[in-house]
């Protein structure tokens, strides 16, 4: 069942934090939405972490007129797999986005301008450690799962390495805890691309500059997808309205990142983009400590962890990596390697593979 | 042994031929190199193909003082692989290359100015078609081999299903039936950066596009890498003269990209690599047959295929496809998977991986 029309949320710390760079990012507006009921002991709210451009309406509508539901409404309703007649379920736009949490797109209070380039670099924990600040503010101790794909899943990890008496459970989907040179190098020509835009202007732009942002978003589609789902996909169709000797003419997956590409300019700023991507990058679950084995070792929850066959972007090496160093370590985890021809979006599109795991994980620690 | 001092040469032939496209291609110059000497019964030649961004200088230096050697130069000269004291070996720079053979970037006598965009968009059928002039002028009827690695593999599987009667043995390397969805969406992204690159102006261009093909050579680069290599090669080291907060700052890897993007501008044309771009696309064995085992059906002579495990641009099996079809048809076809980090670029790297099965190969068919 849908959980109908939900209404985001918005709340602003004067404080702010302090940054992995050293850096005060301060006030932190953060937009969220709840879905469900807190329970009396507050024992029942499960996080869930959106990936890269993704944002806080995760399920329901925002409106009677709104066409599109949230963006993982297929698991979050009554009676679905984050069952809001028994939980409560949370997510939070993150800092660096440009969906009304504090961003590179918000206005910096002291210059009444943009932030737009002056924005500090920020980290996932850094994400995290804002969302701290709204786990206070619900009065919510311990969530009783946090879950996310990809950037989600990052965000997952950080609360089960830096808040680990916070999190009941944990579960991380298509993730990895530090992206490859490969990731990063595909990361590096997006962020290229807009670079290469005259009408960037170094961040300084009044309309975002959609060749080099539509780009960079179609370079992300590739590693998105895979090339098993990309032969089911389009194969070697060539379009229908080109010919094939026409110098212009184009292959139908290269009018799909073009189409693809181009809508994402009017849904994403190019600045948070650009920040994200870094933040992506520069992702390691060790940060700080001597190795993977040192930040493993302050979990205390279980760890459900589920990998993608075709997932190039994150392959499943790089969770059993996580998996092996857990093991190592005594840590409750569990591995699940999923086959599928969806690659990294698969965690996005095939939730009943994943679903009777995780509903066993909650229904074993729900209280 | 290097081969020493050698010399390009160049032949026009005015009749040109007739396209793919049913347009006609007329003047067509080729640029080539020969080395050893041609035997008396001229049934010791062995052709070389190039790829996507190579030239006709295989081997030895253009002169004294010339610091690296022709791309190739590890396996052609005397005592080497394609031992020049027993066999000549020919390499020619395709059509649409800017290497001297008639290309976008040469003048259209008609007109007395560049082709650019008015250059006829070519396929390898049609590069290989332009290199049987050439054999004719040489007086050669049949080579001893053709040998290529990626397009130079897809001008050699050419050579073998056009022209079977012309060829001896076909060897090809890292290379692929018809580029995969996935391979056409990486091209894709490379065209939308020099598109993007004001400076291209529709192909019109005084001086090369340096953005947009810098950054359109990047993403090739990813390509011609792997997954494997760039942790080798790479990890995840931050550029020292970057600190980890800056905006601009950037990985190892992203350096490279830069690094060897910049350097292309100065030795390809982007028009150049934009129809060759397309060339690799439309690339289909199978192109105007019911099937690969249709146009299969065709080769006489031996074919020796060599895959690399860690190549995900051409991957193995692409190629293994077309050793069971073959198989399937009878003929005579040898298959190596070679295991190797390098990705795609390993058939250049590592020589010594394929060297003893096509010195078996050459012996046997020689005469």
């Amino acid at each position: 069942m849908s959980i109908g029309v939900v209404h985001e949320q918005t709340i602003t710390f004067e404080s702010g934090i302090r940054l992995e760079s050293g850096r005060i990012l301060a006030p932190i507006t953060l937009v969220y939405e709840l879905y469900g009921t807190l329970n009396a002991d507050r024992s029942n709210l499960i996080m869930v972490e959106h990936a890269w451009t993704g944002d806080a309406h995760l399920a329901g509508k925002r409106s009677e007129e709104e066409t599109k539901p949230g963006w993982w409404d297929a698991i979050v309703g009554p009676g679905k797999l984050l069952d809001t007649d028994h939980y409560c379920v949370l997510c939070s736009n993150v800092i660096g986005s440009c969906y009304g949490s504090t961003g590179p797109a918000s206005i910096n209070p002291k210059t009444g301008k943009r932030y737009n380039l002056t924005f500090p670099v920020i980290t996932v924990r850094d994400m995290v450690r804002a969302q701290e600040l709204l786990l206070d503010h619900l009065g919510v101790k311990r969530l009783l799962c946090v879950m996310g794909g990809s950037m989600g899943g990052m965000q997952a990890l950080e609360w089960a390495t830096q808040y680990p008496e916070r999190v009941a459970s944990v579960i991380a989907l298509a993730t990895t805890p530090r992206p490859s040179p490969q990731a990063i190098s595909l990361n590096a020509v997006a962020r290229w691309a807009i670079y290469n835009d005259p009408t960037w202007k170094k961040g300084e732009y009044k309309h975002n500059p959609k060749d080099g942002l539509a780009l960079a978003r179609g370079i992300g589609h590739i590693t998105f997808l895979s090339d098993e789902s990309m032969w089911q996909k389009f194969d070697r169709r060539f379009s229908a309205k080109d010919g094939l000797f026409d110098f212009f003419g184009q292959f139908e997956v290269e009018r799909y990142l073009n189409y693809n590409g181009y809508n994402f300019v009017d849904r994403f700023d190019a600045n948070c983009f650009l920040y994200l991507a870094k933040a992506l990058d520069l992702y390691d679950v060790a940060w700080g400590y001597e190795s993977m084995a040192d930040a493993f070792s302050q979990v205390q929850a279980p760890i459900q962890f589920f990998a993608f066959s075709s997932d190039w972007l994150y392959p499943p090496y790089q969770t059993e990596e996580m998996v092996t160093c857990l093991q190592g370590l005594g840590k409750e985890v569990e591995y699940h390697l999923i086959q599928s021809a969806y690659g990294h979006d698969a965690f996005l599109l095939e939730h009943e593979t994943f679903s009777p795991m995780v509903r066993s994980l909650l229904e074993r620690v729900a209280p």
